[in-house]
């Protein structure tokens, strides 16, 4: 921290064609900004993961943690009827429910 | 706008070590980069969100909104039997299906 | 390759108010690294995608593809009661179960 000399940032490197006059300083940073967003784009998202769980409760509901989507619902007694109420609760909705299901899902990093 | 000096990204910064002849500009870079790249791409899926919505229909089948993928689908009459077809269309395969209800998701920014 | 001389990083850049003296070069660092971060994550998260593929199988398991995550299940004869088992397999729980079917996501680059 103290010494010390930064140095600029280089996310990736960019190569002029050998004719430098092909090679104007604006061209280099909108070619650089296209390549540069793609590649980044993708290194960033290899990084991705979609990361699931799932709560369980006896009754008509459950409930995701809360940094998670409800995503899916399985119910006991075989019911397939079900419904997700404010983005995190699960509801199934056949009669005399014994359990409840929520399958939960976030984005995180690998 | 109109007036100024631009000045380069810095994303981060990197700092040498104290001797400066183990802080090549190429170890600079390399060392950026990787760093970079991963507290970028924490920082990066920070803001981002599962962005789920559910619709619903009478019948034996419900669509998604188009920006949106399928990934479950609930169904009237207790059915639990379902396809997602064309990635977009929840479809309940019981007689007599008196509803279909599908659960839609995608990636956002928060 | 060869010849090159590379440029930095310009991911976005970044404009001084005239009088330059409200212009450190800290005040740049800064102000850009939370612009950037912001119209970065924009741009990288318009790439990124939610895919998702379904598999079946005969019997009471379905197992979604190794890089996949599980997030919903769907069961022959009506049946809407499973549970999913070690994030990519698909458990249907009636009796006699003819075929069960995974759907299964992860986070793709459009």
């Amino acid at each position: 921290m103290k010494s010390a000399a930064l140095l600029l940032l280089l996310l990736t490197t960019l190569w002029c064609p050998s004719s430098a006059q092909q090679c104007s300083f604006q061209d280099l940073v909108r070619l650089g900004s296209d390549a540069l967003l793609k590649s980044l784009a993708s290194a960033v998202l290899e990084k991705a993961t979609l990361s699931c769980t799932s709560t369980s409760s006896s009754g008509s509901y459950a409930n995701c943690p809360s940094d998670y989507s409800a995503v899916s619902c399985s119910c006991g007694n075989a019911c397939g009827s079900w419904d997700i109420q404010s983005e995190k609760t699960c509801h199934c909705q056949c009669a005399n429910q014994d359990w409840t299901s929520a399958r939960c899902c976030k984005i995180g990093n690998k």
